[in-house]
């Protein structure tokens, strides 16, 4: 782990896994399991249209459950449905300086599906590619307040 | 969601994520990514001889993640990383009555690995099965102080 001790602790440092997100075929069938059954509250439910997908957010302590269901056929959601079929699909976490973050893991060696943060419905994000992570599809995100919001436009 | 109204909100209410547990085929090479990269600190690493596995508990916030590695090719983590290699096992939620929310979601029709509590690494644990919970194997754990604590000899 050549130079991490160089790295400042702010940039180290991962607050709280934010979300764990499942793809789904049919949203409200699976609102009957995790809001229903399992007896999670639904915080959010919306359409991103520019992904292609309707999503459910569901508050657990202080994390989230992502319900995530491709609207067509033609997104990497959609073909990771057909191919795995109902199941996990990436884990959130949060960190304080996304940006800088992901200067040090690039440093790292780690293969970053975003170089930089791009905007997402909750924060600035960006993801890990699961190779570097073995096997999980890793999301970061950025805390509120912190550099990227504003450089985004929040 | 027949007579869920008349569950009493101790059984129905879930904690927290207590863990995101990720099935790794080396458990040092994958500290290599999750503890000297990403930068979490970690907990406990403990060989389980009676599951045939080592694992690790990287806390983050109110969670852990967990790292699971087989000892040998015999269990159902062995064959699960022999065919869909290394990546997401199962998510594990915190519950107050382990035993009752069992008996409910039995009574909902949700399948169950553990028709009862068994004694878990940090307290009663079970599974319910992936094909009811939209292809996600969901472990339920009692949080410290719940009355299967005591009747499991804690």
């Amino acid at each position: 782990m050549t130079g991490t001790s160089a790295v400042p602790e702010h940039v180290r440092g991962l607050g709280r896994v934010h979300h764990v997100a499942v793809v789904v075929r049919d949203l409200d069938a699976s609102l009957g399991f995790y809001r229903d059954t399992l007896g999670l509250e639904v915080d959010t439910v919306m359409p991103i249209p520019s992904d292609r997908v309707t999503i459910a957010f569901l508050p657990i302590g202080e994390s989230k459950v992502e319900l995530v269901s491709p609207t067509d056929d033609t997104t990497g959601v959609a073909r990771f449905l057909e191919s795995k079929g109902e199941g996990f699909h990436h884990v959130c976490f949060e960190v304080h300086d996304l940006a800088e973050t992901l200067t040090r893991l690039a440093i790292d060696g780690v293969e970053l599906i975003d170089t930089q943060p791009r905007k997402g419905a909750e924060g600035p994000v960006a993801f890990l590619h699961p190779r570097s992570c073995h096997g999980v599809l890793v999301e970061l995100i950025e805390a509120p307040g912190g550099p990227a919001w504003d450089a985004l436009g929040y």
